[in-house]
């Protein structure tokens, strides 16, 4: 790690996203997603859930000002016995208690985050004005010692952070740094980013090493990776030291979450009570993916942060094995991790059940921050192809086309009977909710999205790593001098990519272009004179740089038929289908009920259209196989004497996994028996 | 059903089994089981969960002695607000306390049940004289009023029926008179008998259609067929109409367990909340078997009871649609029921998933009652098909071939390591445990197999059908004369069966042996000069008998491959091997680890071994298989281009799926990929 230069991701004011594809889903998050979750934070959807969350934060504000007139009198209710407080009869006249989750606040952050890297790309001056009025609300709220959680702030202020555990305090936080630091580099305003840091320091006057100090750290990561983006945004040690300090502190013996909860190990405790939280072992001695899911990888691109800045090899080591173990043993094909639900965590290893995943979307995008963080440390395309694969499939699904619903879990099969009847699958939705009362991903994905650009390409000062391929406008900084790098490309539709250099002067520095994983043979036209060589999966083009230079690369996006590991038990004798980036499923719509019925089959014929679906326009692949006939005979009992099974031949219809159900209720499936 | 004299099934008294495969069972169940479960009675048995059952009988015995001085004083509790009551810290000093699931009464029902079924089979004084004491103690803790359910007596009589819905009183008092009435049989002792209708009658006394009676039934049912028993027993038509009225009552709204609970309907509720019960309709409209499956066909049996007793035929025909929906769509191939964990329960028609299967000891047991009832109604081999299948499989594979151990769950695919890691499975164990905290399912295998002559053979005045081939020695008395019937097979390996008939004088009547459902063609030799017909599966042989006379019948036991109806999705592309009653399975022990790697020969050839092998002379079979080769080009990628995969030709072993997890862990399937 030492030897390398570390990579850093673009910043977002220099790179234009001009994608056909993304720019739609940009505005479309722009559009819809923006708007709607603004008033979904103000409980306006509806028949959704209310968020409850800016509630919240008038509430607590409401507090401060009565508080400096009559101490603590006004505080309106006891402290309430769960992480959740379930909504009034009447929501017109709610009162001044806090209503919903305890992470009610992050709703508000993840929101403020969108918007901040929204604005960077599309300036909205209106927009701007509703986030800065919004930003007031928030600050309003914060105490005068800088704490800033309005479930404690309301509820009980004597009980903060004495159950860092289950109360997300340090989560908010997170989302909070994370928020504030989008929002003042899309606009320079500080206000969010005074109170974050605020936050912060209180936080460090009350939990780390010195003696009187808690030796906590947050039950939900997040505050790992967004302390070092505060460190690296203000240059303030304090902040990477308590980011440090809450990785170093995890998994050490005694159990924290123990200490403050004053609980003893009870016989009803399972693997759950220290898997779940990643506290099973010091943090750098951790080789399997374990617990939570989306706090696994966020702890994970915590670690990632550190190993990179401090060059901890021993931490970056375990980095490389944690994900390592997820690629190798816990990934859906689509780029979903957690094999189930019940802790919405990582199951065991190959663990992968199709029907029952729990493959969140907010997991898949925590998988990204680990990619690009580990990326950042060391350019390899094995972290930037999962990034592609997460993004392309189980991410993208996480949104309805129109960017009005979401799914939290992104299963692989479906048969919504079973999502309607059989409560092991009650977590599994046949179609997307419009807003949860635990909203994380709706929000997750606008903020993702918004700042795509700088997951497409880090740089070096003199490298200009492409990672995912999209069309868009580079600016490049190098030796002080602005090049400008256009890239076009029509993915995941289209192998094609073009790059194309604008520079004043000549320039000498080197373009890395990621080989994808599902392309052997690419060709490259273009790029005389450069030094060429491939290295980690990425093709380096070293040159001086011409004014309007063009080079030319394509990966041929051929139909694949992917088989999973043997260990897999779920998919043996099964395969999936897929196109470039993109996984391909079967629905119903388009193939008829009882999707378990069809094979493919032994030389699959295959084609591509290119068609307009759904109001999108898609590449649909339609591949040979057959269906198996229910004959009259065998269709009464329930076990008959083996007969070889006979077929229908038929043509079989695949259509992106993103795209799955926008059609309303149906079968789905990714993998299919040959 | 009118037109049909029902049979009945033959007394105890009138038949010995002596056959080699279940008398083994049967000395098991009589120097094993039973002194091993009055241990577990008694909490003496180490590394396992006390029953409390003794101990709790003796507390409410002591509580009435004292009672009658000091009134309720002597109470040692408060109302306990759950229905466990845990363990003390220390076991060698039991406080006058409750302990225990509030259903612990019931341990000791069944044992004395399975006592009385083995008295009968082999008198045994010393175990006579136990069970007496037992007894004393048992009633000495009757209540003057008739009132007798421990948990109450001790933690508070006032609460007496209030939660007729989840503390099991009417439960225990179900068993209670099951258990009374095998005794009284076996013994002609009436104490306990006289006890279960004192209870009886108190029962009665508090809940029924006259005012001011509470308009209540069982939450887990039972007590509809014991009320039946003690009917049959003692003639009292109180009992007959308590059942019934219990059987009237169910499904009407309002809700009886919300009207006790003054509970109404939240978003929270389930469809568990009625279908749980069997009460989501009245029971003559219910055409789905839905909930707990134990509850189901407990409920199922008192129904068909009182559809034969009141020859009520829209009872029958919802009896006769449950049946059906059971058997053509809700049924493993073990004759296993209940397809999902959550409420212990079926799940929807067809989904019968072979790894997380329910499939719970008690519920195939159940449905032996439930057949055994319909079989009394109408001679029908459809029924007896599958008690024999539930028998020789679902149910014996409860019990440890030692008759030590035990299942409360019986999958049809074991993984060990997802039993230990994947909370999913947490109900599926991989070997047999000791004893249950919940401790219905050894008692029950064991009053099953004791009273197993009574499910083998039923009879009319002129008729004894016999439903199970087992070798026994029947009396068989007609118009006032005895006749001896003996029997001779060597099920389950052998489908040879001889019948003799010992006759003083010659005597005209039918012998209906059932033609096996897994048999195709069957050969008879003798029974010259019989009038001779086949009619729902049953060969009549009507004739008058001449003493001596033997006559036999072949059903040759073939190796069987069966498929499951296409909408079990489970089993797509997958087939069993049965042979004759037997479904067998493959044992890690046997063939080794990753047994989802295996696959049958498309023409597999098939041997029949008859081997010694856990003890136990059983016949393995081999077929010709393919082990999927693992290469080393597919072991670390996850996801990898789809290969036409290569396979190893083996030997596949399979063992019968009742003697499986009898070699210590290890993987287990019953389905396997063609």
């Amino acid at each position: 790690m030492n030897q390398i230069e570390n990579s850093r991701p673009l910043s977002l004011k220099n790179v234009k996203i001009i994608d056909y594809f993304w720019k739609k889903e940009l505005e479309l998050i722009r559009n819809e997603v923006i708007p709607y979750q603004w008033k979904a934070l103000n409980d306006q959807i509806e028949g959704a859930n209310p968020s409850f969350c800016m509630h919240n934060f008038k509430v607590a504000g409401k507090i401060l000002g009565k508080k400096s007139e009559k101490g603590k009198d006004y505080i309106a209710n006891t402290y309430p016995t769960d992480v959740f407080v379930p909504m009034p009869e009447d929501m017109d006249h709610l009162e001044d208690r806090f209503y919903g989750f305890v992470f009610q606040d992050s709703d508000f952050y993840k929101w403020i985050e969108a918007v901040g890297y929204s604005l960077i790309q599309y300036p909205d001056p209106q927009l701007e004005q509703l986030a800065d009025q919004a930003i007031d609300i928030v600050c309003a709220a914060q105490q005068p010692d800088g704490y800033l959680d309005t479930y404690y702030i309301i509820n009980n202020p004597e009980h903060i952070f004495t159950d860092l555990c289950s109360y997300h305090e340090l989560y908010c936080f997170g989302h909070l740094a994370e928020g504030a630091v989008a929002y003042y580099q899309a606009t320079g305003k500080d206000k969010l980013l005074k109170a974050a840091q605020r936050y912060a320091d209180y936080i460090t006057s009350r939990i780390g090493p010195e003696e009187g100090k808690l030796k906590g750290y947050p039950g939900h990561e997040i505050a790992e990776m967004a302390l070092v983006r505060l460190y690296e945004q203000t240059s303030e040690d304090k902040y990477l030291k308590l980011s440090k300090y809450f990785i170093d502190e995890r998994g050490k013996r005694p159990y924290y979450f123990d200490i403050e909860k004053k609980k003893e190990m009870t016989e009803g405790d399972t693997s759950l009570r220290y898997h779940y939280h990643q506290a099973h072992l010091p943090v750098r001695e951790q080789e399997e993916a374990v617990g939570h899911a989306v706090r696994a990888v966020y702890l994970y691109s915590g670690m990632a942060d550190i190993a990179r800045i401090t060059k901890d090899e021993i931490l970056y080591d375990a980095c490389e094995k944690l994900w390592n173990n997820i690629v190798d043993k816990k990934l859906y094909i689509t780029g979903g991790i957690g094999g189930t639900h019940i802790g919405e965590a990582f199951s065991f290893n190959y663990d992968l059940p199709n029907d029952t995943a729990y493959a969140e979307t907010c997991a898949s995008i925590g998988l990204m921050f680990f990619a690009r963080r580990m990326l950042e440390i060391k350019p390899d395309s094995k972290y930037a192809n999962v990034m592609e694969r997460a993004l392309y499939n189980g991410i993208l699904s996480g949104m309805s086309l129109d960017g009005k619903s979401f799914f939290y879990v992104n299963p692989l099969e479906v048969l919504p009977e079973a999502c309607h009847k059989d409560e092991r699958k009650s977590h599994v939705k046949p179609v997307r909710q419009k807003w949860f009362g635990c909203a994380c991903c709706p929000p997750n994905i606008a903020r993702l999205l918004c700042s795509i650009g700088s997951y497409a390409y880090t740089e070096t000062n003199d490298t200009l790593f492409v990672h995912l391929y999209m069309g868009s406008q580079i600016t490049k900084i190098f030796e002080s001098s602005e090049f400008n790098i256009n890239i076009y490309s029509s993915f995941p539709w289209n192998g094609k990519v073009s790059v194309e250099v604008k520079t004043k002067s000549d320039a000498y520095f080197t373009i890395a272009l990621r080989i994808p994983d599902w392309c052997e043979d690419y060709k490259l036209i273009g790029a005389q004179k450069a030094e060429k060589y491939v290295k980690d999966g990425y093709l380096y083009i070293k040159k001086c740089w011409v004014d309007g230079e063009l080079i030319e690369i394509e990966f041929p996006m051929k139909v694949k038929f992917l088989e999973a590991n043997p260990h897999v038990r779920e998919n043996i004798g099964k395969v999936a289908v897929m196109r470039g980036p993109l996984v391909y499923c079967m629905e119903e719509a388009d193939n008829g009920k009882d999707l378990h019925l069809l094979e493919l089959s032994d030389e699959p014929k295959t084609e591509v259209h290119f068609v307009e679906k759904m109001g999108e326009d898609i590449a649909v692949i339609t591949t040979a196989g057959r269906r198996r006939i229910i004959s009259d005979d065998n269709l009464n009992l329930l076990y008959n004497e083996y007969k070889k099974p006979i077929y229908d031949n038929i043509t079989i219809q695949w259509i992106p996994y993103y795209t799955w159900a926008n059609r309303g209720e149906g079968e789905m499936r990714v993998w299919i028996q040959t």
